[in-house]
């Protein structure tokens, strides 16, 4: 099964492409989208739009691990990476691909043991789980990866995301 | 100059065109695009994106007016909406019409000459401003002839949305 995990933002989406069979996974390729600064916001999420679609068509996988927004103290950060997100899970629907959210903690728990785990003991963990020589780079792509094992350990206990929207919006 | 209003959210994104020539303003239409409740939240999403693009082709407005978000209390509803609101400023740049955003403030000024007017005093004057029997149904769609009230009243003053979001995201 090849499992696309996309970390959400708007300057920088990272991406990692892993390829699991039951216990095993390796890592097939990553990265990130960038949008530059002081772009129009509309004009960079239709740059995310296209380019998710774009990575989408190109990666060809069987599901799309995401993370889910959680959100401590910058509000205004959290409402933009939400409008990335908007657009992201928007383009998986278009191509088809079923989605699956994670939290922070499933992530962490999912790939070092441990739901409270640091940011750099996620990375190195994920670097060893697939077998890299460093951990990958920015960022965004390790913690897409790690998104991605984290599907693939999780798997058999998860249904795909579905609408707990309030109806109040 | 054709101005489409646009209120953003995930169950019903109101929506309201008119006719602005100098200061004369008339109602053309107004309506809301809803989404079911229990759907998956992408698929509302994907829904939303046609549904935009769809309205945009039909209604063929010369620039889009849409409400810029402010978070007061509850932050997961702002999260949902703002999911919602990048796929609408997707939808809207990949036809090509300029965006504008406005304040909730700044609309109830424009439309009541009163920045912390009631609810129910702005949608009476959108009615009494665009000559209508009624206030228009939902509150979603008179919101949005609000917005593009809004515009037509301050477009001398303002510039296109600009990509204004923070580069740590």
């Amino acid at each position: 099964m090849r499992i696309l995990g996309i970390d959400p933002g708007i300057a920088t989406i990272g991406f990692g492409l892993i390829e699991a069979h039951r216990a095993e996974v390796h890592m097939l390729t990553y990265g990130a989208i960038t949008t530059p600064a002081g772009l129009p916001l509309s004009k960079r999420l239709m740059q995310i739009s296209m380019d998710t679609e774009e990575l989408i068509g190109q990666t060809k996988p069987d599901v799309i691990s995401v993370e889910e927004l959680f959100f401590n103290n910058n509000i205004t950060t959290g409402i933009a990476v939400a409008h990335g997100r908007g657009v992201i899970l928007c383009a998986a629907e278009k191509c088809g691909i079923p989605l699956f959210e994670y939290t922070p903690s499933q992530v962490k728990l999912a790939v070092t043991g441990y739901g409270k785990a640091q940011k750099l003991q996620v990375m190195d963990m994920t670097k060893r789980i697939l077998k890299l020589r460093a951990v990958p780079r920015p960022d965004d792509a390790a913690d897409a990866l790690a998104l991605a094992i984290c599907h693939a350990r999780s798997r058999t206990s998860r249904l795909p995301v579905t609408g707990d929207v309030k109806e109040t919006i």
